[in-house]
């Protein structure tokens, strides 16, 4: 079977989340990505839980699809096996503070004088540019600098982080496309380039409806529970067992909720409820009527009426529900396969179902070092070179 | 100066969020992108507020970089236009209730008989396979759905909904890559192909970390505040005026904390507080405590300290403070440009920033209809045929 992108080759020297999802996505796709890893520990996230037969369950999920070579660049042997490499590729990616790559010799005006039609992708907290940009920044610095955390959590409540890491996320798919883009453009003119892309900037870019209301209005989104900023009813209730979304968005879907599903005809006629501007300045009395009905039943009985009633709903499942509803297995989102040291080993899926270049899971998250011997032969050195550059710790 | 996707044509038949976030996106990159609205009112999200001289704010916001035409589809005539355009272009993207293109007559199988290289993408709320693939699906179902919103909030409160659309901008993301990477196989192959993505898959397949703990350890990722599941003290802190984050994430950087920023040496050998475990053990004796401290400073004195110590950390901004951010600034994430109706607006920048092929903004959105006539004068309409179409009310 075909893969979109089985012509691109990466030479990965990121690590932790940002970069190694960015390449992961990358090699699920087709490309044949060389992950190197710092002399002697290798990525940062090879020492996050949780562990399985001793390897890292976190570095296993970001990391399949790739091979993984262990160097020692800050030796000069190294540095130049690292040269060989990049005169190879078609991406170089790299995750250092900004200044770092030029310390190493490794910055985008170096690697581009072996490899002109190089496409040099940098991540970082804050970017290549800026005041802040010799800081380090991790995902939660982001989050709180963007202002996302401040719109997250209950209203007027202490700000919140997202649930997941999603500046990291932010950075790693802006990558992905960019280097996609730069791709195609090497595709028609052989030109390579440098990309310069941050935490901060990767995800703020995200704040589309939040940018409308403030350049629009000069209102300032904030942190709403998880209702909607201007719709009601729009949010999670508690049930009996649990909570439920429940989005009555329109008049019509409002009384129909009224009438078939909780069945209270008489708040259609409330002078507090009337329109939905109404019902969303009058939220907190709004949610304690509906609430003290949905208390009364499971979340699975109000679903299904809801359903029957043409009310869009969804539960809140708690993670685990998520990884085992139907729906979900049925879109093969969580899959399996064989890892050398974990055995048979669960992870995500694709989330794009292409119909002639799916994604594939074609190898598993490197062990350290694993692929370093068949790289550099593949690179003409010979077995004496190899076996010196061990001895030398070079690799 | 060229553009990456300065060849790549694209027929958007998406409105609101993901599918015009993708668009956008490849409009910003080059990509000829003709936005087709339905007749008579066009993109629901034209009716979103705010308005700024009658036109939609958020509709500005995520449809810059197109041109737009009104076409009636359900009119044989209308479908005939979309078949030209069909037959014209690279790309193809919708975001209609599975099922409906069908009816439509706009289906993968029959478009792709017009143009056999075309890449159809399909955007919904969970799929075109599936047990839900029929419902309707918004971002906050999404949010329920995948778990996320259980994984966000207060530990032991209620979920709470990210601060932003984050399943429809998840859609939008992976449409682009997912679009970019078939554009690649065409250009290679000369092959079109079908591409079906979820909300509810795009995001779930962020949850890395999430997945690691239960696929490797069974533990369920729940809501926990502003802190790090597994490192303390690395969260947000209340000060005299604000929220900060603190992110002392190894034991070298607590002790620096203690000694040269709260000034609490006496922390360190606090048997509750000695390794990080005991620290995520004793969390809110810990919170306690250190906020007892930060309050009595305003954000930007703690900042200070905590910069001097080494000891990272941010503000947790307003949007408002996010986007005057004099670094935030600086990498042109707030740019501003003309559109005919609202004069200089201000938006959000291009977040990659590529030395050769920049994100450009050429056009601002189109008013409904604006590009109309000049799409089909380039797909040679006579004036004679354009005059009937507005007459019998297909454009």
């Amino acid at each position: 079977m075909q893969q979109a992108l089985q012509h691109m080759r990466v030479i990965d020297l990121t690590q932790v989340l940002a970069g190694p999802y960015c390449t992961m996505v990358l090699g699920d796709l087709g490309a044949d990505v060389i992950k190197v890893e710092k002399y002697p520990n290798g990525d940062d996230s090879r020492i996050m839980g949780p562990y399985f037969e001793e390897e890292s369950y976190s570095f296993m999920m970001a990391n399949r699809n790739k091979r993984g070579i262990r160097l020692n660049i800050k030796e000069e042997a190294g540095r130049e096996i690292l040269y060989d490499l990049v005169r190879s590729a078609d991406v170089f990616i790299e995750n250092y503070r900004p200044g770092v790559t030029k310390k190493l010799g490794i910055d985008y005006e170096t690697l581009r004088e072996l490899n002109p039609g190089l496409i040099y992708c940098s991540i970082s907290g804050y970017g290549q540019t800026g005041p802040y940009s010799h800081k380090g920044g991790y995902d939660i610095m982001a989050q709180g600098l963007s202002g996302l955390m401040s719109m997250t959590g209950e209203k007027n409540g202490r700000p919140v982080k997202n649930g997941i890491a999603i500046h990291d996320i932010a950075a790693g798919v802006t990558a992905i496309y960019s280097i996609m883009a730069a791709y195609i453009h090497k595709m028609t003119t052989g030109e390579g380039q440098h990309i310069d892309l941050s935490l901060v900037d990767s995800g703020l870019a995200w704040t589309v409806w939040e940018s409308a209301a403030y350049f629009g209005a000069g209102e300032v989104s904030r942190a709403n529970g998880s209702a909607h900023r201007v719709t009601a009813p729009y949010q999670g209730f508690s049930t009996k067992n649990g909570n439920i979304l429940v989005g009555a968005g329109n008049q019509k879907l409002w009384e129909k909720f009224c009438k078939e599903v909780i069945e209270k005809e008489e708040l259609i006629d409330d002078p507090r409820f009337l329109t939905n501007s109404e019902r969303t300045a009058n939220l907190p009395e709004l949610e304690t009527i509906i609430e003290s009905v949905l208390v009364q039943q499971d979340s699975q009985y109000w679903l299904e009426k809801l359903d029957a009633a043409g009310v869009p709903s969804s539960p809140i499942y708690q993670y685990d529900e998520a990884l085992n509803d139907p729906h979900i297995r049925s879109r093969d989102m969580v899959i399996e396969y064989e890892h050398p040291l974990a055995g048979m080993i669960q992870s995500l899926g694709f989330p794009a179902k292409f119909s002639q270049t799916p994604g594939q899971i074609k190898r598993p998250a490197p062990l350290l070092g694993q692929h370093t011997r068949e790289v550099l032969q593949e690179l003409q050195y010979s077995e004496e070179t190899i076996r010196q550059l061990e001895e030398n710790k070079v690799i």
